[in-house]
């Protein structure tokens, strides 16, 4: 693609958006440049924008983007105090919140105990965790990690620490997926579903 | 998503991107301010200097990525120039310049005949194609359009003019895609690969 040449550099840099291969990054490459509404010049100044005014939140470990320290959801008053949502990353918050179903703070861990990765205690935002409950009267901590087996574990350890700091601590319930017929559904999740079946 | 305001214009602008619908453009968005590799000012480097370098082609109508007019295909004395190919847009000729099957020249559509979005031959760079025919000496013109119902009623009507000009005209031979089994060829693409047959 020689000829192509100056557009290859876009395309690198969209090959490594995630879920972006080679053939989706040449078609937005050319869908970009030939573009009539100057979608290029505002994405380039959309991501600048983002670029510039991103942080972290030394409070809750999210990403702030406003560049306030704590970040707007650390420091909003209509939020209940004492309820916390430990979550993996700032991506689950963005989940969460589109699902308004949690009004209380968050904390992000930043992965999971990982050995295959590497990651074990210290590399998790754990410290940060133990160390907010007293100062922010935290009285229930919601972990809202995912049913893989490392994620199981991260579960199983963050509840031992802070069920000795006296704290509530519960997950997210496991179940049948919203729409889905029992057809689909595979024997771990049904066992699940029956063994944590709700009252009517 | 109120806290993550800053954030929407990013994935507003990423969603115009063919095949990106809301939930992929919020991960881009999240993995983008999170790339510590600086991923958010490359990507905004790129997409300035494709904008600001990109251009158009008055002979074959494609882009021109270097700002030379006519581009480097058109002017590239190593091409075949008699042969012409007629392809719909500039990203037909990156994936037939891809395949490395051509060595003559490309002419820009910028479409095919369709009723149902008012495309009609004066919306086509069919004069173009007319008025370069003679100048440029081609003698040979090959369509490489698709094969649904507007695109069959294009290459029906480009025959038709093209060989009024006493120009030889083909198109791009129907058969079983590469790689592929009997068992899963359609049956109109069996018709025509049977129609088609190559002596052996």
């Amino acid at each position: 693609m020689k000829h192509f040449l100056p557009l290859d550099d876009l395309i690198a840099a969209l090959e490594k958006l995630p879920g972006i291969g080679k053939r989706s990054a040449e078609r937005m490459a050319l869908a970009l440049v030939q573009n009539r509404d100057g979608l290029a010049r505002k994405l380039a100044h959309a991501l600048l924008v983002a670029d510039e005014q991103v942080g972290s939140c030394s409070r809750c470990g999210s990403i702030t983007v406003t560049k306030e320290n704590p970040c707007a959801l650390c420091t909003d008053g209509r939020r209940a105090t004492g309820l916390l949502c430990v979550v993996e990353s700032p991506g689950d918050i963005m989940k969460i919140e589109n699902s308004h179903s949690f009004q209380g703070r968050y904390h992000v861990l930043g992965g999971h105990l990982s050995p295959a990765l590497g990651k074990s205690v210290a590399d998790l935002r754990v410290n940060e965790l133990l160390s907010r409950l007293q100062p922010d009267g935290i009285e229930e901590v919601i972990i809202a990690l995912g049913t893989d087996v490392e994620s199981e574990a991260t579960v199983s350890y963050l509840a031992e620490v802070l069920t000795s700091r006296k704290v509530k601590v519960s997950r997210l319930a496991f179940g049948l997926p919203s729409g889905s017929a029992i057809e689909y559904a595979d024997a771990t999740t049904l066992q699940r579903a029956i063994q944590g079946r709700q009252a009517l």
